[in-house]
Parts: structure tokens; C-alpha cells; sequence
């Protein structure tokens, strides 16, 4: 019998990685290429269909490509298969993409969050694997979340749920993207670092950091492997507000695991002393004991494993 | 054949409720007793088991009584029904609840936490009816919550979920009973309306509220439905900081609707406007348009009427 398999993209506002999956999540075939920079829809859906028929021609054996698996960084109306609101790809903003996908490809077409993607898929094969409650966040150019109760991601009744990264953590603090004031995002993103190292830097005028041009949070890091006070600082303070919205988390989920992911999360060594001191002091006893904080294991796959799994899960059920 | 109905109790810090209640929720006979203020697990068996025994002889036909539910205000290891932590009756840790009464009534038993069962009541038979997905915050002394996803309270892997009144609201505020700071139980329970008031009198000299002796919520609430400034600012204080919980929980959550009972619900005029704003300056557009702030109509039959709810599930599904 032929094996059966499924295609998984991760959408980016920069790249569109395509592969080829088993059930097992052994990724088969891989490609990466650039997102179009295009107001049209159509011209997406070019990109992801040459790179599906790619996928499917570097295919060293025959299989049955049962489904194509999408995470998309956007809110999914998944009742009809378009997308909802896509801040960083809004030519897609409103469009039917599942739709759009069949009738290319000849395929059935499941659309996820990307975040929730990457929750699914290091709980089925990461980090969180053989845990049953997981939150994951990811730590990149903004905080993206994910929430797994009882084996399956929580979507919530419009699919938004999951926005970790959209929680208060200063009733007065910095302005957000999203049009609140003093988000986890600004303050444990890698656009945050920068910011409060710029904030602090008059502070700490003998830092290596002090008015250095084009800083970058790899930049902060870097220092505070060094021992810079200023990075130090900066790590201690994203840890801090980590450590209140994980001890809120713990209060409300009591979860098994939390999996750190995204680039901020190189800066573990740095970053999670501070998040636990928070977070121990926060949460209730029983549960801060029980969770497990852990670094995420699938890297750039967690997205595409993600999606795919529930490629799976789908095919299973029906 | 006999109608099948189960005892539900709520044992409260201060009353020892009791009810016979059938399938559709109607409540057959209740009674109201003192909790006994006691260092012994026993004599709070004995209440218990008096307060099912002349409910059972009350009652006006003949019921098949299937199992007795209740609801505790305590961590509740349901894995082996007993009580893991409960800060009102101490008398209760560690004590193995179900397995004391289920000697001496020769009856199953159902444990829960007050608040999970309170919200599986309103969901069930109350303000929350016929939606799936929904959150219930008790603002009582303290501020309670639950967690109803998919249909299910969420308990969590150590079932100390739904502690919403612990999330943090203040990084730097207000010490709570927890061991944390600036939990919204610290600016939204009936204490915290009181401390509100006493933290702000001095900027308010005219106010019926001044240096007034034996301050209650109620009296607050009572001036603030007067227009008086100062209890219309502690309003707007409590309002606000519940908006900045609401607006995360939508967030995360996604849900239909948000429940809110406890004394201090009665303020609904001083306290939801206030509590509106703030969430939508906080949440996203699409879930905080769709989740519908409602007013707890169950009072406190709430907590009976849930954990009677969770016993006849458990009798549909064995």
C-alpha cells in the first residue's frame, strides 16, 4: 500500500517553507523561498502552489499525498477556510484561501495560526511531547502563544485564542501594536530588548551597548554572556514580566509544560533564572511546582510538523 | 419507575447548604445550617451527613438518590477525593472527604471547588446557558473563578485551574493573601473595595464615605448609586482593573461570555461601564465584540446546582 502523506507550508512575512510529511512527522522533502512582497492574493497562491508541485516532484518514491496543511501567521475563520486578519501579509486579509488552494491543487486544504502550529507541533513532537496540557511561546520579532488543554489547541469560538503575548503586564506601560498599553510583547520580544536597552542605556554609559548603532537583540545577549550590566538588566526586567504572565498562567491553566521558543530564547542562561524567581513568586505552591518550564526543540519545523499533525488528525477523524 | 435525583452541598466558611435536586436542576427540598467551627475533619462529616439525612427525610415522594455532589471551597485531588488544600477549613487538608462520606451515607461522592462548581451551574442553568465556552469571576471576599471550555470546566492537571482572581493587575501593587502582589483580588473583592475606599478618603473630605466607621462594599456601593465622588472613584478603580483581567482573558481565551456574580456584582451600573471601557482598549476587536458581559443569576444556589450537574454527568457516562 502506498504510504500516505501530507503537505505542510509556514506562510512568513518573509519565507514560505514547504515539505513533505509522514504520519510520524519525518519530514521527506523540504524547500524554502521568499514570500512574494505583493498586494495580491493570487500572486500567494502562485508561490504556494510552484512550491507544493516542487515538493511533490523531489518526492523520492510514490505516496499518496493526502492533504495540504497551512500555518499562516493570521486569524483563521476555519468554518469557511479563509482568513480573518493577517497584520503581516494583508493582501490575504478577508481572502478564501482554502478554496483558492483546491481548486489549484486538487487537495483538502486545513489552515491553522501559525503559533498555533508550532504549539501543536512541539507537543506532538518536541518539547512538550507526552504532555497533555502545554502553553507555548515564542519569543521572536513580536510574542506569539499557543495553549494546548486536554491534547488539543485551543482556538476559542473566533479561533484568536492563544494571544500570550497580548497579556497586561503594566497597567501604564509601553503602547502596543495591537492598540493596548504594557503587553508581555513589549516587553520579551526581540523589538522590546532593543527598546529597553535604549531606554536604559544612559544608565550604564561604560556598557558596550551604550549608543552602539543597529543593536540588535543577538547584540544584547552577546553582552550579557559578557557580563554587561546594561544586557544584564535588560534580561532581568523580560524575565520579570515572563515570570508575571507565567505565574498568571499557571494560576488560571495549570498546565504540565511551558515551552519557550524564538530567537529571545537563545538567551535562555539569561532569561529563565529571572522568569522562575517571578513566576515561583506569583503562582500558587502546587502548581509552579508542577510545571515544567522547557526550550523548544523543532526550530523553524515547529510550524510545518504542526500543521501537519493536524493534517492527520483530520484524516483520522473523517 | 422512581426518579432518579442526587443530594448537592455547599459547604461554605459559614453555611452548610444541603438540596435534593432532580435532572432539569429544580431544586426538591434545601436546608441551611452553620458550618461547624472546628479543628476536626469528623464534625464536619457529622454536619454534612445531618444535613443529607433530614434532607432525604423531607423529601415529599419517593427518589432514587444516586450520589451526593459537592461543592468545597478547596483544592480538590479528584484523583482520590480528597482535599488537598483548603485555606477556610483547615480542618479539611489532606482529609479524605469522599471516602468519610461515602462510609456513612453508602453513597458515591463528587467533590469540586466551589468555584468551578458555581460556574458549571451558571452554565448549566444560569446566565451562561447554552454557550460552551464561558468564564464565571465570583466577586465576593475574595474573587473566585471558573473556566467552562468546550463545555467542561477546566480543572487543570492538579485541578487548581480557574484562579483568575490571582492573575496580576499591579506588578508593584498591593500584597495578596497568595503571597503575590497586585492580584485582582486585591481591587475587585469586597475588600478591596473597602481598602480602596480608606486609600482614597483623604483626597475626598466631602464624602458620606469619610472616616466613616464599619465600612462595608455595600455601603459604597450604596453612596456611589448617591453619585458620592470618592465611592464613584473606588468604582472606576475596580472597574478598571477587572477591564485589564477581562481584556486578557479574551485574548487568550476566546470566549462567548463572561459571568460576574458575588456581592459585588450588585454594583453592575458603577462597575460595568467602567469594566467595558478598559477591556476594549485591552482586547482584540473581533473577541471583545463577540464575548457578552453577563450579570450571575443562580445567587447561591449556583455552587449546589453545579456540583449536581457534575454528578449526573457522571452518572450518564459510566
Amino acid at each position: 500500500m502506498t504510504e500516505k502523506i501530507v503537505l505542510a507550508f509556514d506562510l512568513g512575512g518573509t519565507n514560505l517553507r514547504m515539505a513533505a510529511i509522514d504520519a510520524e512527522g519525518k519530514i521527506l522533502h523540504s524547500s524554502k523561498t521568499e514570500t512574494p512582497k505583493t498586494k495580491s492574493a493570487e500572486d500567494i497562491v502562485r508561490a504556494i502552489v510552484r512550491a507544493a508541485q516542487d515538493c511533490r516532484q523531489n518526492l523520492k518514491k510514490d505516496f499518496e499525498i493526502k492533504s495540504l496543511a497551512a500555518a499562516v501567521p493570521a486569524v483563521i475563520n476555519t468554518a469557511n477556510g479563509s482568513v480573518s486578519k493577517s497584520p503581516n501579509l494583508p493582501a490575504l486579509n478577508g481572502f478564501h484561501l482554502s478554496a483558492a488552494l483546491e481548486n489549484e491543487l486538487n487537495l483538502p486544504v486545513i489552515l491553522e495560526n501559525d503559533a498555533n502550529t508550532a504549539a501543536v507541533g512541539e507537543q506532538t513532537f518536541g518539547a512538550a511531547k507526552g504532555f497533555q496540557n502545554a502553553i507555548c511561546v515564542m519569543l521572536g520579532t513580536g510574542v506569539g502563544g499557543g495553549i494546548i488543554i486536554n491534547g488539543k489547541i485551543l482556538r476559542g469560538v473566533d479561533g484568536t485564542a492563544g494571544e500570550i503575548g497580548h497579556l497586561c503586564v503594566e497597567p501604564r506601560g509601553a503602547p502596543c501594536g495591537c492598540g493596548s498599553h504594557g503587553c508581555l510583547e513589549q516587553y520579551a520580544s526581540a523589538t522590546a530588548i532593543v527598546r529597553l536597552a535604549r531606554e536604559l542605556e544612559n544608565q550604564y554609559p561604560q556598557s558596550t551597548l551604550y549608543k552602539k548603532k543597529c543593536l540588535t537583540s543577538a547584540d544584547v545577549y552577546e553582552a550579557g554572556m559578557r557580563e554587561d550590566l546594561l544586557a544584564l538588566e535588560v534580561f532581568r526586567q523580560a524575565g520579570f514580566y515572563l515570570g508575571i504572565v507565567f505565574g498568571g498562567l499557571i494560576n488560571i491553566l495549570n498546565t504540565e509544560v511551558i515551552v519557550i521558543g524564538g530567537g529571545v530564547s537563545a538567551a535562555w542562561n539569561l532569561l529563565v533564572p529571572n522568569i522562575e524567581k517571578e513566576m515561583f513568586r506569583r503562582a500558587f505552591c502546587q502548581p509552579a511546582k508542577r510545571v515544567k518550564l522547557v526550550r523548544a526543540r523543532l526550530g523553524d519545523d515547529a510550524g510545518i510538523l504542526g500543521a501537519a499533525q493536524l493534517a492527520f488528525e483530520q484524516l483520522t477523524e473523517s
